[in-house]
Protein backbone atom coordinates (compact mmCIF):
# COMPACT_ATOMS: atom_id res chain seq x y z
CA UNK A 1 0.00 0.00 0.00
CA UNK A 2 1.10 3.35 -1.07
CA UNK A 3 0.52 5.85 2.16
CA UNK A 4 3.51 8.06 2.94
CA UNK A 5 1.63 9.70 5.49
CA UNK A 6 0.81 5.91 7.73
CA UNK A 7 1.70 5.76 10.99
CA UNK A 8 2.97 2.22 11.72
CA UNK A 9 3.69 -0.32 14.47
CA UNK A 10 5.07 -3.58 15.34
CA UNK A 11 4.06 -5.78 18.04
CA UNK A 12 6.62 -8.03 20.23
CA UNK A 13 4.90 -10.16 21.88
CA UNK A 14 7.66 -11.86 24.59
CA UNK A 15 6.46 -14.74 26.14
CA UNK A 16 8.56 -18.24 26.54
CA UNK A 17 4.81 -19.54 27.03
CA UNK A 18 3.84 -18.73 23.48
CA UNK A 19 6.48 -20.33 21.67
CA UNK A 20 6.35 -23.48 23.94
CA UNK A 21 2.44 -23.74 22.81
CA UNK A 22 1.63 -23.88 26.42
CA UNK A 23 -0.46 -20.14 25.87
CA UNK A 24 -1.95 -19.47 22.88
CA UNK A 25 -1.70 -15.60 22.21
CA UNK A 26 -5.13 -13.66 23.04
CA UNK A 27 -3.21 -10.22 22.26
CA UNK A 28 -2.45 -10.13 18.93
CA UNK A 29 -5.88 -9.62 17.69
CA UNK A 30 -6.86 -7.26 20.12
CA UNK A 31 -4.43 -4.80 19.45
CA UNK A 32 -4.29 -5.05 15.69
CA UNK A 33 -8.03 -4.20 15.41
CA UNK A 34 -7.86 -1.50 18.27
CA UNK A 35 -4.48 0.33 16.76
CA UNK A 36 -6.01 -0.06 13.33
CA UNK A 37 -9.14 1.72 14.31
CA UNK A 38 -6.61 4.38 15.68
CA UNK A 39 -5.35 5.02 12.44
CA UNK A 40 -2.26 3.26 13.04
CA UNK A 41 -1.03 -0.27 10.33
CA UNK A 42 0.07 -2.76 12.22
CA UNK A 43 2.64 -3.92 9.95
CA UNK A 44 4.27 -7.06 11.77
CA UNK A 45 4.64 -8.65 14.88
CA UNK A 46 7.40 -11.08 16.01
CA UNK A 47 7.15 -13.68 18.98
CA UNK A 48 10.21 -13.64 20.70
CA UNK A 49 11.67 -15.48 23.95
CA UNK A 50 12.68 -14.38 27.47
CA UNK A 51 16.34 -13.62 26.42
CA UNK A 52 17.39 -10.63 26.76
CA UNK A 53 19.98 -10.74 24.22
CA UNK A 54 16.33 -11.79 21.71
CA UNK A 55 14.66 -8.79 23.28
CA UNK A 56 17.38 -6.25 22.82
CA UNK A 57 17.56 -6.64 19.55
CA UNK A 58 14.51 -6.85 18.56
CA UNK A 59 13.47 -3.68 20.01
CA UNK A 60 16.47 -2.05 18.31
CA UNK A 61 15.92 -2.72 15.52
CA UNK A 62 11.95 -2.77 15.37
CA UNK A 63 12.27 0.93 17.24
CA UNK A 64 14.35 2.13 14.12
CA UNK A 65 11.96 0.70 11.52
CA UNK A 66 8.31 1.51 12.45
CA UNK A 67 6.28 4.54 14.37
CA UNK A 68 5.54 2.24 17.58
CA UNK A 69 6.73 -0.80 19.07
CA UNK A 70 3.78 -2.33 21.46
CA UNK A 71 5.40 -4.94 23.81
CA UNK A 72 3.48 -7.52 25.99
CA UNK A 73 4.62 -9.58 28.69
CA UNK A 74 7.45 -9.92 31.12
CA UNK A 75 6.78 -6.53 33.37
CA UNK A 76 5.83 -8.45 36.57
CA UNK A 77 7.63 -9.08 40.00
CA UNK A 78 9.64 -12.32 39.06
CA UNK A 79 13.33 -13.51 37.90
CA UNK A 80 11.66 -14.51 34.03
CA UNK A 81 10.10 -10.92 33.90
CA UNK A 82 13.25 -8.63 32.29
CA UNK A 83 11.62 -6.84 29.76
CA UNK A 84 12.03 -3.43 31.70
CA UNK A 85 16.04 -4.22 31.91
CA UNK A 86 16.32 -4.90 27.89
CA UNK A 87 14.45 -1.75 27.06
CA UNK A 88 16.94 0.15 29.26
CA UNK A 89 19.55 -1.70 27.53
CA UNK A 90 18.01 -1.19 23.92
CA UNK A 91 17.87 2.58 24.45
CA UNK A 92 21.93 2.59 26.41
CA UNK A 93 19.73 3.93 29.77
CA UNK A 94 19.82 2.54 33.37
CA UNK A 95 17.25 1.41 35.46
CA UNK A 96 15.69 4.12 37.78
CA UNK A 97 12.99 3.83 40.48
CA UNK A 98 10.03 5.42 39.19
CA UNK A 99 8.58 7.63 42.32
CA UNK A 100 4.95 6.96 40.77
CA UNK A 101 5.25 3.51 40.46
CA UNK A 102 7.05 2.77 43.69
CA UNK A 103 4.15 4.75 45.72
CA UNK A 104 1.46 2.57 43.92
CA UNK A 105 3.30 -0.02 44.82
CA UNK A 106 3.71 0.70 48.57
CA UNK A 107 -0.15 1.92 48.92
CA UNK A 108 -2.13 -1.29 49.41
CA UNK A 109 -1.76 -3.22 52.55
CA UNK A 110 0.32 -6.02 51.43
CA UNK A 111 2.29 -8.85 53.29
CA UNK A 112 6.08 -7.56 53.90
CA UNK A 113 7.90 -10.69 52.72
CA UNK A 114 6.92 -9.69 48.67
CA UNK A 115 7.50 -6.39 48.83
CA UNK A 116 11.23 -6.39 47.54
CA UNK A 117 9.93 -8.65 44.82
CA UNK A 118 7.18 -6.25 43.62
CA UNK A 119 9.58 -3.12 43.95
CA UNK A 120 11.11 -4.63 41.45
CA UNK A 121 8.17 -3.56 39.26
CA UNK A 122 9.06 0.52 40.04
CA UNK A 123 12.16 0.09 38.02
CA UNK A 124 11.97 1.52 34.77
CA UNK A 125 14.50 2.84 31.92
CA UNK A 126 15.51 6.18 32.49
CA UNK A 127 12.98 8.84 30.72
CA UNK A 128 10.04 6.12 30.56
CA UNK A 129 7.01 7.24 31.21
CA UNK A 130 4.32 5.57 33.01
CA UNK A 131 1.64 3.52 31.10
CA UNK A 132 -1.77 3.52 33.51
CA UNK A 133 -2.95 0.02 34.79
CA UNK A 134 -6.24 0.81 36.06
CA UNK A 135 -6.42 -3.14 37.19
CA UNK A 136 -3.79 -3.09 39.63
CA UNK A 137 -0.49 -5.21 39.74
CA UNK A 138 2.31 -4.15 36.99
CA UNK A 139 2.01 -0.41 35.27
CA UNK A 140 3.22 -0.47 32.08
CA UNK A 141 5.76 2.25 30.69
CA UNK A 142 6.17 4.40 27.47
CA UNK A 143 10.04 5.29 26.37
CA UNK A 144 10.26 7.07 23.30
CA UNK A 145 8.09 5.15 20.84
CA UNK A 146 7.98 2.06 22.84
CA UNK A 147 5.03 0.99 24.97
CA UNK A 148 5.89 -1.90 26.92
CA UNK A 149 2.28 -3.43 28.66
CA UNK A 150 1.45 -6.68 30.16
CA UNK A 151 1.10 -9.93 28.94
CA UNK A 152 -2.41 -10.90 30.70
CA UNK A 153 -5.09 -9.64 28.31
CA UNK A 154 -7.44 -8.34 30.69
CA UNK A 155 -4.32 -5.91 31.65
CA UNK A 156 -2.88 -5.16 27.88
CA UNK A 157 -6.36 -3.79 27.36
CA UNK A 158 -7.15 -1.89 30.23
CA UNK A 159 -3.03 -0.40 29.20
CA UNK A 160 -4.25 0.05 25.95
CA UNK A 161 -7.15 2.04 26.86
CA UNK A 162 -5.27 4.76 28.45
CA UNK A 163 -3.23 5.30 25.22
CA UNK A 164 -6.50 6.56 23.23
CA UNK A 165 -5.80 9.56 21.61
CA UNK A 166 -2.58 9.65 22.83
CA UNK A 167 -0.47 8.72 20.11
CA UNK A 168 0.36 9.92 16.13
CA UNK A 169 -2.06 8.80 13.67
CA UNK A 170 -2.33 8.77 9.95
CA UNK A 171 -5.94 7.73 7.98
CA UNK A 172 -7.65 4.99 9.43
CA UNK A 173 -8.07 2.20 6.67
CA UNK A 174 -11.37 1.05 5.36
CA UNK A 175 -12.56 -2.44 4.15
CA UNK A 176 -14.90 -3.56 1.63
CA UNK A 177 -15.40 -7.48 1.40
CA UNK A 178 -17.35 -9.74 -0.90
CA UNK A 179 -17.64 -13.07 -0.34
CA UNK A 180 -18.37 -15.87 -3.94
CA UNK A 181 -19.04 -19.50 -3.73
CA UNK A 182 -16.34 -20.17 -6.38
CA UNK A 183 -12.82 -21.52 -6.65
CA UNK A 184 -10.25 -18.29 -6.28
CA UNK A 185 -8.78 -19.48 -9.52
CA UNK A 186 -11.86 -19.01 -12.08
CA UNK A 187 -11.28 -14.81 -10.86
CA UNK A 188 -7.86 -15.11 -9.95
CA UNK A 189 -6.83 -13.12 -13.54
CA UNK A 190 -9.80 -10.63 -13.18
CA UNK A 191 -8.66 -9.59 -9.51
CA UNK A 192 -5.18 -9.78 -10.47
CA UNK A 193 -5.75 -6.89 -13.30
CA UNK A 194 -7.60 -5.12 -10.76
CA UNK A 195 -5.08 -5.10 -8.04
CA UNK A 196 -2.76 -4.02 -10.97
CA UNK A 197 -5.52 -0.28 -11.08
CA UNK A 198 -5.83 -0.04 -7.83
CA UNK A 199 -2.11 0.29 -6.23
CA UNK A 200 -3.22 1.79 -3.00
CA UNK A 201 -5.55 -0.39 -2.33
CA UNK A 202 -4.49 -4.00 -1.11
CA UNK A 203 -6.76 -6.80 -2.11
CA UNK A 204 -6.39 -9.99 -0.53
CA UNK A 205 -8.56 -13.20 -1.58
CA UNK A 206 -8.77 -15.80 1.45
CA UNK A 207 -10.66 -19.54 -0.01
CA UNK A 208 -12.34 -20.95 2.67
CA UNK A 209 -14.42 -24.60 2.47
CA UNK A 210 -17.19 -24.84 4.82
CA UNK A 211 -20.98 -25.77 5.08
CA UNK A 212 -19.87 -28.21 1.90
CA UNK A 213 -19.28 -25.51 -0.40
CA UNK A 214 -16.15 -23.66 -1.83
CA UNK A 215 -15.75 -20.07 -1.51
CA UNK A 216 -13.39 -16.80 -1.58
CA UNK A 217 -13.74 -13.55 0.29
CA UNK A 218 -12.41 -10.60 -1.50
CA UNK A 219 -11.48 -7.82 0.63
CA UNK A 220 -10.25 -4.60 0.29
CA UNK A 221 -8.08 -1.97 2.59
CA UNK A 222 -7.36 1.33 1.43
CA UNK A 223 -7.82 4.88 2.83
CA UNK A 224 -9.96 6.15 0.42
CA UNK A 225 -13.38 5.15 0.01
CA UNK A 226 -14.32 6.17 -3.21
CA UNK A 227 -11.77 4.49 -4.47
CA UNK A 228 -12.82 1.16 -2.56
CA UNK A 229 -16.27 1.59 -3.79
CA UNK A 230 -15.47 1.72 -7.11
CA UNK A 231 -12.49 -1.28 -7.08
CA UNK A 232 -15.25 -3.17 -5.11
CA UNK A 233 -18.37 -3.12 -8.12
CA UNK A 234 -15.17 -3.86 -10.17
CA UNK A 235 -14.54 -7.12 -8.58
CA UNK A 236 -18.55 -8.34 -8.00
CA UNK A 237 -18.48 -7.66 -11.96
CA UNK A 238 -15.72 -9.96 -11.94
CA UNK A 239 -17.87 -12.30 -9.92
CA UNK A 240 -20.93 -11.96 -12.30
CA UNK A 241 -18.59 -12.69 -15.28
CA UNK A 242 -17.89 -15.61 -13.67
CA UNK A 243 -21.29 -16.65 -13.84
CA UNK A 244 -22.00 -16.52 -9.85
CA UNK A 245 -23.63 -14.08 -7.46
CA UNK A 246 -21.59 -11.12 -5.28
CA UNK A 247 -22.54 -11.25 -1.80
CA UNK A 248 -21.49 -7.86 -0.91
CA UNK A 249 -20.68 -7.51 2.99
CA UNK A 250 -19.77 -11.27 3.85
CA UNK A 251 -16.80 -12.41 4.60
CA UNK A 252 -16.06 -16.06 5.62
CA UNK B 1 18.04 -22.97 28.17
CA UNK B 2 21.31 -24.62 27.55
CA UNK B 3 20.91 -27.20 24.77
CA UNK B 4 23.63 -27.68 22.25
CA UNK B 5 21.51 -30.68 20.85
CA UNK B 6 18.12 -28.79 20.35
CA UNK B 7 17.05 -28.32 16.85
CA UNK B 8 15.46 -24.97 16.71
CA UNK B 9 12.76 -23.31 14.37
CA UNK B 10 11.19 -20.21 13.72
CA UNK B 11 7.27 -19.86 12.22
CA UNK B 12 6.78 -17.30 9.42
CA UNK B 13 3.02 -16.14 9.53
CA UNK B 14 2.79 -14.38 5.90
CA UNK B 15 -0.77 -12.33 5.18
CA UNK B 16 -2.22 -8.69 5.75
CA UNK B 17 -5.16 -10.41 7.16
CA UNK B 18 -3.72 -11.68 10.31
CA UNK B 19 -2.10 -7.78 10.70
CA UNK B 20 -5.39 -6.42 10.01
CA UNK B 21 -6.97 -8.42 12.52
CA UNK B 22 -9.43 -9.78 10.13
CA UNK B 23 -8.35 -13.11 10.59
CA UNK B 24 -6.98 -14.35 14.33
CA UNK B 25 -4.37 -16.59 13.78
CA UNK B 26 -5.29 -20.01 14.02
CA UNK B 27 -1.95 -22.07 13.37
CA UNK B 28 1.06 -20.50 15.74
CA UNK B 29 -0.07 -22.69 18.96
CA UNK B 30 -0.67 -26.19 16.66
CA UNK B 31 2.74 -25.38 15.23
CA UNK B 32 4.15 -24.98 18.79
CA UNK B 33 3.07 -27.90 20.42
CA UNK B 34 3.11 -29.97 17.34
CA UNK B 35 7.15 -29.18 16.69
CA UNK B 36 7.80 -29.56 20.60
CA UNK B 37 6.32 -32.78 20.13
CA UNK B 38 8.80 -33.96 17.65
CA UNK B 39 11.82 -32.60 19.57
CA UNK B 40 11.76 -29.01 17.19
CA UNK B 41 11.72 -26.19 19.40
CA UNK B 42 10.27 -23.00 18.28
CA UNK B 43 12.50 -20.08 18.92
CA UNK B 44 10.86 -17.12 17.34
CA UNK B 45 7.75 -16.83 15.09
CA UNK B 46 7.25 -13.18 12.88
CA UNK B 47 4.22 -12.21 11.18
CA UNK B 48 4.68 -10.25 8.40
CA UNK B 49 2.42 -8.97 5.43
CA UNK B 50 2.09 -10.15 1.90
CA UNK B 51 5.17 -7.41 0.49
CA UNK B 52 8.00 -9.17 -1.54
CA UNK B 53 11.01 -7.47 0.13
CA UNK B 54 9.48 -8.05 3.80
CA UNK B 55 9.45 -11.55 2.63
CA UNK B 56 12.45 -12.16 1.34
CA UNK B 57 13.74 -10.45 3.97
CA UNK B 58 13.10 -12.81 6.78
CA UNK B 59 13.40 -16.17 5.14
CA UNK B 60 17.05 -14.93 4.23
CA UNK B 61 17.30 -13.73 8.33
CA UNK B 62 15.76 -17.12 9.68
CA UNK B 63 16.61 -19.85 7.60
CA UNK B 64 20.63 -19.17 8.71
CA UNK B 65 19.29 -18.80 12.34
CA UNK B 66 17.61 -21.67 13.25
CA UNK B 67 17.23 -25.28 11.79
CA UNK B 68 13.89 -25.02 10.47
CA UNK B 69 11.94 -22.32 8.96
CA UNK B 70 7.81 -22.97 8.35
CA UNK B 71 6.05 -20.34 6.62
CA UNK B 72 2.44 -20.28 6.69
CA UNK B 73 -0.03 -18.43 3.99
CA UNK B 74 0.48 -17.01 0.47
CA UNK B 75 0.62 -20.05 -1.40
CA UNK B 76 -3.14 -19.76 -3.62
CA UNK B 77 -3.33 -18.84 -7.20
CA UNK B 78 -4.39 -15.13 -6.86
CA UNK B 79 -1.83 -12.34 -7.55
CA UNK B 80 -1.30 -12.06 -3.80
CA UNK B 81 0.25 -15.56 -3.59
CA UNK B 82 3.55 -14.19 -3.44
CA UNK B 83 4.99 -16.84 -1.51
CA UNK B 84 6.80 -19.03 -3.61
CA UNK B 85 8.54 -16.38 -5.65
CA UNK B 86 9.45 -15.31 -2.28
CA UNK B 87 11.20 -18.34 -1.55
CA UNK B 88 12.97 -18.49 -5.00
CA UNK B 89 14.23 -14.76 -4.72
CA UNK B 90 15.79 -15.95 -1.03
CA UNK B 91 17.55 -18.56 -2.30
CA UNK B 92 18.51 -16.69 -5.25
CA UNK B 93 16.83 -20.04 -7.79
CA UNK B 94 14.06 -19.54 -10.66
CA UNK B 95 10.89 -20.78 -10.47
CA UNK B 96 10.32 -23.99 -12.33
CA UNK B 97 6.91 -25.97 -13.17
CA UNK B 98 6.97 -29.01 -10.97
CA UNK B 99 5.94 -31.61 -12.85
CA UNK B 100 4.30 -33.35 -9.93
CA UNK B 101 2.32 -31.06 -9.03
CA UNK B 102 1.38 -29.74 -12.47
CA UNK B 103 -0.44 -33.07 -12.33
CA UNK B 104 -2.15 -33.26 -9.84
CA UNK B 105 -4.14 -29.82 -10.65
CA UNK B 106 -4.67 -31.26 -14.39
CA UNK B 107 -6.33 -34.90 -12.52
CA UNK B 108 -9.49 -33.10 -11.73
CA UNK B 109 -12.42 -32.27 -14.25
CA UNK B 110 -12.78 -28.32 -13.60
CA UNK B 111 -13.79 -25.66 -15.97
CA UNK B 112 -10.87 -24.67 -18.02
CA UNK B 113 -10.92 -20.53 -17.52
CA UNK B 114 -9.18 -21.13 -13.67
CA UNK B 115 -6.62 -23.29 -15.20
CA UNK B 116 -3.79 -21.09 -16.22
CA UNK B 117 -4.17 -19.72 -12.28
CA UNK B 118 -4.07 -22.63 -11.10
CA UNK B 119 -1.07 -23.70 -13.38
CA UNK B 120 0.96 -20.84 -10.91
CA UNK B 121 0.48 -23.27 -7.72
CA UNK B 122 2.90 -25.78 -9.74
CA UNK B 123 5.45 -23.04 -9.52
CA UNK B 124 8.16 -23.41 -6.69
CA UNK B 125 12.10 -22.43 -6.49
CA UNK B 126 14.20 -24.77 -8.36
CA UNK B 127 15.15 -27.79 -6.29
CA UNK B 128 11.94 -28.22 -3.87
CA UNK B 129 10.37 -31.10 -2.79
CA UNK B 130 6.58 -31.73 -2.64
CA UNK B 131 5.11 -31.06 1.09
CA UNK B 132 2.01 -32.85 0.33
CA UNK B 133 -1.61 -32.12 0.67
CA UNK B 134 -4.51 -35.02 1.20
CA UNK B 135 -6.98 -31.96 1.34
CA UNK B 136 -6.93 -30.72 -2.54
CA UNK B 137 -5.85 -27.21 -3.22
CA UNK B 138 -2.55 -25.86 -2.95
CA UNK B 139 0.76 -28.15 -2.37
CA UNK B 140 3.44 -27.12 0.01
CA UNK B 141 7.25 -27.70 -0.58
CA UNK B 142 10.12 -27.66 1.21
CA UNK B 143 13.14 -26.22 0.00
CA UNK B 144 16.39 -27.05 1.99
CA UNK B 145 15.34 -26.01 5.30
CA UNK B 146 11.98 -23.53 5.11
CA UNK B 147 9.34 -25.48 4.82
CA UNK B 148 6.49 -23.44 2.92
CA UNK B 149 2.25 -24.39 3.79
CA UNK B 150 -0.71 -23.07 3.74
CA UNK B 151 -2.37 -20.55 5.56
CA UNK B 152 -6.00 -22.41 5.91
CA UNK B 153 -5.54 -24.02 9.91
CA UNK B 154 -7.26 -27.33 7.96
CA UNK B 155 -4.75 -27.40 5.07
CA UNK B 156 -2.18 -26.41 7.35
CA UNK B 157 -2.30 -29.12 9.47
CA UNK B 158 -2.75 -32.09 6.70
CA UNK B 159 0.66 -30.69 5.16
CA UNK B 160 2.85 -30.54 8.87
CA UNK B 161 0.99 -34.56 9.46
CA UNK B 162 3.08 -35.56 6.23
CA UNK B 163 6.63 -33.73 7.87
CA UNK B 164 6.29 -36.18 11.07
CA UNK B 165 9.49 -38.26 11.55
CA UNK B 166 10.48 -36.72 8.20
CA UNK B 167 13.17 -33.83 10.07
CA UNK B 168 15.84 -33.50 12.45
CA UNK B 169 15.23 -33.85 16.03
CA UNK B 170 16.98 -32.93 19.40
CA UNK B 171 15.23 -34.09 22.70
CA UNK B 172 11.28 -33.68 23.61
CA UNK B 173 11.16 -30.91 26.06
CA UNK B 174 9.31 -31.86 29.49
CA UNK B 175 6.86 -29.85 31.43
CA UNK B 176 6.11 -29.98 35.24
CA UNK B 177 3.78 -27.46 36.50
CA UNK B 178 2.14 -26.53 40.10
CA UNK B 179 -0.09 -23.99 40.86
CA UNK B 180 -0.54 -22.02 44.10
CA UNK B 181 -3.26 -19.13 44.94
CA UNK B 182 -1.14 -16.29 46.04
CA UNK B 183 0.31 -13.21 44.52
CA UNK B 184 3.93 -14.26 42.80
CA UNK B 185 5.92 -11.41 44.17
CA UNK B 186 5.53 -13.50 47.84
CA UNK B 187 7.50 -16.34 46.51
CA UNK B 188 9.39 -14.49 43.47
CA UNK B 189 12.87 -14.43 45.60
CA UNK B 190 12.69 -18.39 46.25
CA UNK B 191 12.04 -18.65 42.52
CA UNK B 192 15.02 -16.39 41.03
CA UNK B 193 17.16 -18.64 43.62
CA UNK B 194 15.50 -21.70 42.33
CA UNK B 195 16.05 -20.43 38.83
CA UNK B 196 19.70 -19.94 39.01
CA UNK B 197 20.92 -23.22 40.60
CA UNK B 198 18.92 -24.97 37.58
CA UNK B 199 20.34 -23.05 34.34
CA UNK B 200 19.23 -26.12 32.03
CA UNK B 201 15.43 -25.92 33.27
CA UNK B 202 13.13 -22.64 31.99
CA UNK B 203 11.34 -21.51 35.06
CA UNK B 204 8.37 -19.78 33.93
CA UNK B 205 5.69 -18.21 36.44
CA UNK B 206 2.55 -16.90 34.85
CA UNK B 207 -0.02 -15.02 37.17
CA UNK B 208 -3.66 -15.00 36.85
CA UNK B 209 -6.92 -13.97 38.25
CA UNK B 210 -10.23 -15.84 38.08
CA UNK B 211 -12.86 -17.16 39.93
CA UNK B 212 -12.53 -14.34 42.04
CA UNK B 213 -8.83 -15.64 43.16
CA UNK B 214 -5.02 -14.22 42.30
CA UNK B 215 -2.88 -16.83 41.72
CA UNK B 216 0.50 -18.01 39.97
CA UNK B 217 0.98 -21.07 37.74
CA UNK B 218 4.76 -21.93 38.14
CA UNK B 219 5.65 -23.88 34.98
CA UNK B 220 9.82 -25.88 34.14
CA UNK B 221 10.44 -26.70 31.43
CA UNK B 222 13.79 -29.22 30.51
CA UNK B 223 14.86 -32.19 28.73
CA UNK B 224 16.26 -33.84 32.38
CA UNK B 225 13.30 -35.46 33.79
CA UNK B 226 15.10 -36.05 37.03
CA UNK B 227 16.23 -32.80 37.23
CA UNK B 228 12.24 -31.48 36.65
CA UNK B 229 11.34 -33.42 39.53
CA UNK B 230 14.09 -31.82 41.62
CA UNK B 231 13.23 -28.52 40.75
CA UNK B 232 9.45 -29.12 41.29
CA UNK B 233 10.15 -30.30 44.55
CA UNK B 234 11.74 -27.39 45.57
CA UNK B 235 9.54 -24.59 44.03
CA UNK B 236 6.61 -26.54 46.17
CA UNK B 237 8.81 -25.88 48.85
CA UNK B 238 8.83 -22.34 48.47
CA UNK B 239 5.35 -22.64 48.04
CA UNK B 240 4.72 -24.35 51.40
CA UNK B 241 7.55 -21.92 52.81
CA UNK B 242 5.40 -19.08 52.36
CA UNK B 243 1.85 -20.78 54.13
CA UNK B 244 0.21 -21.52 50.93
CA UNK B 245 -0.41 -25.13 49.52
CA UNK B 246 0.82 -25.79 45.89
CA UNK B 247 -1.48 -27.97 43.46
CA UNK B 248 1.17 -30.00 41.52
CA UNK B 249 0.07 -30.48 37.70
CA UNK B 250 -2.61 -27.78 37.70
CA UNK B 251 -1.72 -24.98 35.81
CA UNK B 252 -4.21 -21.65 34.38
Amino acid sequence: MQMSDAVTACALIIGNEILSGRTPDANLNHLALTLGGWGIQLREARVIPDVEAEIVAAVSTCRRRFNYVFTTGGIGPTHDDITAACIAKAFGVPLVVSPEIAERIRRPPSPPEGLEARMRMAQIPEGAVLVDNATGGPQGFRMDNVIVMAGIPVVMRAMLTTLEGQLDSGPVIQSRSVTAYLGESRIAKGLGEIQGRYPDIDLGSYPFFHDGRYGASLVMRGADVGRLERMLDEVCQVIIDAGEKPHRGETS
